[in-house]
């Protein structure tokens, strides 16, 4: 059985680290933590610790997940790209809990970009390097600019999808059928 | 008498730093900078020498405040924010001196915004997540967008203001007046 | 003959790191990575193993440099500036080999700017300061916004180049020719 890898200079404070995933150099990972298994977190990267990370996360160097963020299974999340969890910060001034952000199964969210809370990420939604994140992004979602809009859809592989009367088949066989304006899903 | 906190895995190198702040792992604070009371400075930031932070301020993770920055009281700096102290930098090119930056107090910097200098942000004002600031910005001046530009005005507890006649009332109880055409002061 | 300065609390696991070079504390360099002489690589920076970067270059706090990404001669990178080597990124999915990047000699990216693979940066470009880069850049181009755009050109000094019947001399004593659209060079 494999269990975690921890980098000796590393600072891992959580019990909650599955097996298989590393956890790289100059990382710290607060005391209540979740992290699933073979997930991989960067150098420089940061988990506080009212956060739950789902099985098969990415988290590249440098990004910092706050208290309020919950990524669920198989989330990329590119170096530098910046989580937040109050809308209106001031310093000294703490609000009462936090702005949530859910990663949805499967998205990426590309290097330098910037998730405005509260905000969900759908399932396999690909934000764009250096997208500023301002509102939800539907599942299969692309979106990229300051501030980030919709300018196509993904497939789960993460292909471009053209669709065609409201259908498209990706070259790696996935299906997909309009729902409403925004909104795809798969279809057999 | 509660004295600053630094975590074991911080390098702290002046002996400027107030009571009651707190320094948090893999950090760097190089000597002669000065830096406040009750400040925190998150995880992976770090200050150079030539620096002055006030009182209360929060820097969040992944900051670097370089020579030629000064941070007034209160003043909020976002996840992986970027100072800058000159306008063209060239590798191997050293020039005499620094541009300035100043952060006025109270003001907030979103995360992943980024400064460019030479660069004043008023007292109070809100810089939005993401943006890229490339002059100054007047008191209570809210800014978002690459490049930035003004689109309102917040309160000091960081509302935003609704303007009639010149005039805004924030729920909180503070008043403001315009001054002239993206200015406005508080009043009685 | 002076050699590199390693800070200690800086881990460097390749031994080609040429003299005059300096690494600074929290940086991760990973074996296989060559490092040219006189550069400063700044806190928390980081360099995976199939990386090359020349002589005097400067790399700033933050910036994380990927297998794929190539630096030459005094290339300077601004704080919390982001590389990729994977255009549609997605968690647990290894592709075969990596996109390229390549930032010609004398190139200066700007604090928090994103380089979206593949990608060649010109000799002597100017990437502004949060800039999101998603197409080749040319010699001597200044590019700014999201997505980048060519606004104009710079010296190898890095002023800023008034082009008059595609002609352009420099304060500094450079001249410039306009070779066809967007492409400059040097004359004499």
């Amino acid at each position: 059985m494999s269990v975690a890898f921890i980098h000796p200079h590393a600072l891992v404070e959580t019990d909650a680290v599955g097996e298989g995933t590393r956890i790289w150099a100059f990382c710290h990972v607060l005391r209540g933590a979740v992290i699933g298994r073979d997930c991989n977190l960067g150098d420089h990267a940061f988990v506080e610790g009212d956060v739950r990370i789902g099985d098969g996360c990415v988290i590249k160097n440098g990004v910092s997940i706050w208290d309020g963020v919950t990524l669920e299974d198989r989330v990329f999340v590119g170096p530098n790209a910046a989580f937040t969890n109050d809308l209106i910060p001031r310093a000294r001034v703490r609000r009462p809990g936090f702005e949530k952000t859910v990663i949805r199964e499967g998205a990426s969210i590309g290097a330098n970009a910037t998730l405005v809370c509260p905000l969900v990420v759908g399932r396999y939604a690909l934000i764009g390097a250096g997208a500023v994140v301002t509102r939800d992004v539907p599942d299969f979602g692309l979106v990229v600019g300051n501030p980030a809009r919709l300018i196509g859809h993904v497939c789960r592989c993460g292909e471009r999808l053209i669709l065609a009367d409201g259908r498209a088949v990706c070259p790696c066989g996935h299906r997909y059928i309009r729902k409403e304006a925004d909104q795809i899903q798969e279809t057999a």
